[in-house]
């Protein structure tokens, strides 16, 4: 392997992958990124009911990835739901090896990005997934993240500048969060968030519940990234996620500062942890 | 009108109620409780979007019942969503009046309850609804809350004593609540939830924050009641939810005190908040 590859560990701290759409990861990697050598774990494709293998199995693959120097970063397979039941313990694990890694994801996968931001190892990164691939187009997505790795920040969020630290969740993800020994310090930060497959009250009920804690802490602002896959609800909401968030930010003293090109899709943006 | 008269404010926090499902609620008590005096507000039929009435109209109702030395009591017709967008605004227009009177309900009436507990106005109650009429043997939970306010307190929920003060939530309500504003105290209490219509991962998820909340203030222990009409996901979950809350309360450090008879159904017990 030549000295200018740049190696990737592919772990699922969530939910399992396919091995078919894993082939179609490597295909479009290996056709135009011959810099980056994607290493699919095993345990990507394991299954234990709802989770990619047991809490242990999770945590130690994880762990294990983070912790060798052969990996420069290491890419979440896929979210769903799980990382909160290893994130703390996996923290204590790290090594130094760890601290020099990116480590990219979004959906579930925020409560690993949170989890490291708040310990202060590596570079978090909100990033498309290999999970992508299966949206229609979605090679543009899973694409993004790849030149990202190989080092072209041309797909990440352009809203971000160099003056104010930034992160991004899924609003679930978040809500979950807040309060928990898992929650980074988000003081003087921008914080975008992203939603999908909601119906629109539960999405105001997070919104309620999201920045009764981030106007807490003193937060730069709050941009609201897509909204998307809203189940139809038995009447209309009467509001759009918008107003929902304008009027949440307005009750809590939050700063509105606009959209955010994030979402669950295929346009979903790049965003750095802390400062671009 | 006789001296013994319990008269009995509905009124709707959160979502809308219709008027033959609360005639039927007026004929149940007519016919067994002569005692009672039932005085549904308009405002139980109104509809804006979501929500029984804008924000404005739904907090000045609730203000006028719980202000209004006419009523015992006040009984909230339905949950649903929308009380958290009142709650708070609710607490700074009470009187002395609010604070002589039972306040019912559950679900995400749970929102009103917390916040009157909070602020130490009146004896909130975890109760069955008018609402409950629609189920099938609906009069059966109808009843139980009719025949508390007729002075009977053979509905409450065995497992409380006169020793540990106990309030009831349902799970996704309580997460929304916990680190607000809304939350009241609960340290030393005996904390039971329930859960309807959220799928497994969600409930382990929604158990993970709400016992990284109540750990941190140092609850008497957690009971769990039912967790009812779940959907099915697209894989078996792996684990039920009393393995799950055993989990994050080992997690935790909180005690895991046993079942709690509440619920979204039928059966759902009476829960007076703080001691029975």
């Amino acid at each position: 392997m030549p000295a200018a590859m740049t190696r990737i560990a592919i772990c699922a701290p969530s939910t399992p992958f396919t091995r078919d759409d894993a082939a179609r990861v490597e295909a479009l990697a290996a056709a135009e990124f011959p810099q980056l050598d994607l290493a699919f774990h095993d345990q990507c494709f394991q299954v234990d009911g709802h989770f990619a293998g047991s809490d242990e199995r999770r945590l130690s693959v994880f762990v294990d990835c983070a912790n060798d120097p052969a990996f420069h970063a290491v890419w979440f397979v896929r979210g769903g739901y799980g990382a909160n039941r290893i994130a703390q313990d996996a923290m204590h694990h790290l090594n130094a090896h760890a601290a020099t890694k990116s480590y990219l994801g979004y959906s579930d996968g925020g409560i690993m990005l949170a989890a490291l931001y708040r310990a202060g190892i590596g570079q978090p990164v909100h990033a498309p997934m290999p999970t992508d691939i299966r949206r229609g187009g979605g090679e543009a997505a899973v694409r993004r993240t790849l030149a990202w790795l190989a080092g072209d920040c041309g797909g990440q969020e352009p809203s971000l500048d160099d003056q104010t630290p930034t992160v991004a969740f899924n609003l679930m993800t978040l809500a979950m969060l807040v309060g928990t020994a898992l929650m980074p310090d988000l003081s003087g930060h921008v914080v975008m968030v992203e939603e999908v497959a909601e119906h629109l009250y539960a999405v105001d009920r997070l919104l309620f519940h999201v920045t009764a804690h981030l106007a807490a802490v003193g937060i730069a602002g709050l941009r609201l990234g897509r909204v998307s896959d809203v189940p139809e609800n038995d009447r209309p909401f009467g509001s759009e996620p918008l107003a929902m968030v304008q009027h949440w930010c307005a009750r809590t003293g939050i700063p509105y500062l606009g959209p955010a090109d994030i979402g669950h899709d295929i346009d979903n943006k790049i965003v750095p942890f802390g400062l671009a």
